[in-house]
């Protein structure tokens, strides 16, 4: 192939741009394998180093994933479709439906890792939540796993003096989950604040959600009001960010 | 130090969950220097390589950042905060602010690599614009630099039959910028959609953006809806990850 010289990029990174553009192509889709060192090495007379390296680059990228022992893949990124505005309208969980039931559609959607225990708020909950130090909090943690593929892992708090003797300290809280127990006793959410941030993961979270190489993930917080402006929820959801593309709609 | 046996762990990882939870702790805040390799050396009583890469692992997550000859640091991280529902209120723009001055607040804020032209849509745009392929429009391509750090780039597409005598095709859009002279034209934007994806950059990103190692872009895609359902723009956004917070604040 190509020229000696002339410009100022290395030559895996010339590669790896001419795979990404057959990628964007479509020449290679989801799923797909890339050619492998020797094709590479072939093709555009390389070193077994510099044809890993543009594949490296890939992998990097989240574009391509390596299989062991069959070879890097472009990644076959199905997204769940999040809609944070719609999701979280009251007709959802108020006639009992999960928050969870519209983005799973037909996928096998397993909760696992749950845990459900009351503790003293550290600081940065007792923020979130706007209580004094030392509150007692419920902590509801779990994951989901959608067709075999761990997808998020949350972790929410709600004060003790409003859930304390409701479903919400139970691993199942029934029908429409813990809004719709927030409604009955009184504290329905009326508003909700989510930020969203983006970076790579620990080694901890990248194995909870098994994460390919070069995969960020996205944290939202999501902060719930009732009528008056208390908090009675603070959520943190932590998301494989190759799964999941967030919607957010709204009027001008 | 500890231990040489019983966990799994390689050692460069348990000296960055060390350093790790001690950045979470607030022992070393944001810009502080971390120990160097000779002072991990010294404490671990591990290898330079060891040092090393345990360096390495929070550099990769983004938490720390190396300057050349002067060490490792923990990033400084203010992120912007981007109300993604207020800042498009019509209030804003109609009222001939920009959407970009309630954010940047009172930090310098610089928007350069500007290019507008009108050119045939390709696929992809026309998709997303809802019209026929071939149909002509404008795209308009800036950067946005705060306090000297490039932190957007953002690209967006609109239909020439609606603005082509206007000045969205100049590069001063004038007061209340795009949607202000769409609401002039009669297209004013009544509804938007946001999509919003998290990936590692490709290298031209990474430069362009001039992100550090381990960082993310977050990619978003805007689309402005007329009364009646037309799309009047779709602007593709991608955004250094460590400069911004998301935030979208919404009614049950």
């Amino acid at each position: 192939m190509t020229s000696q010289g002339g410009t100022r990029q290395p030559k895996y990174q010339r590669i790896a741009d001419a795979l990404r553009t057959a990628i964007q192509a479509g020449e290679y889709g989801p799923g797909d394998r890339l050619p492998g060192e020797n094709d590479l090495m072939a093709t555009y007379e390389v070193a077994r180093m510099t044809a890993r390296q543009a594949l490296g680059v890939l992998q990097n990228e989240g574009l391509a994933e390596a299989r062991k022992g069959a070879g890097v893949f472009v990644r076959a990124f199905k997204p769940l479709r999040r809609r944070g505005i719609e999701r979280l309208a009251r007709e959802q969980w108020g006639a009992g439906r999960s928050i969870w039931s519209e983005e799973s559609e037909e996928r096998e959607l397993v909760v696992d890792q749950i845990d459900v225990r009351e503790e003293e708020a550290d600081g940065r909950v007792c923020d979130a939540l706007d209580v004094p130090a030392g509150t007692r909090v419920w902590a509801r943690s779990r994951r989901f796993v959608l067709d075999g593929k761990p997808v998020l892992f949350a972790l929410s708090h709600l004060p003790s003096d409003i859930v304390a003797d409701s479903a919400v300290t139970q691993v199942d809280t029934g029908p429409g989950g813990t809004y719709a127990r927030l409604a009955e006793l009184g504290f329905a959410p009326v508003h909700f604040r989510e930020e969203i941030r983006s970076r790579m993961p620990s080694a901890d979270e990248a194995e909870r959600l098994s994460l390919a190489m070069g995969t960020p993930v996205i944290h939202i917080v999501r902060t719930a009001f009732a009528q008056g402006g208390r908090v009675v929820e603070v959520n943190e959801m932590t998301l494989d960010s190759a799964s999941y593309v967030l919607e957010y709609d709204f009027d001008a």
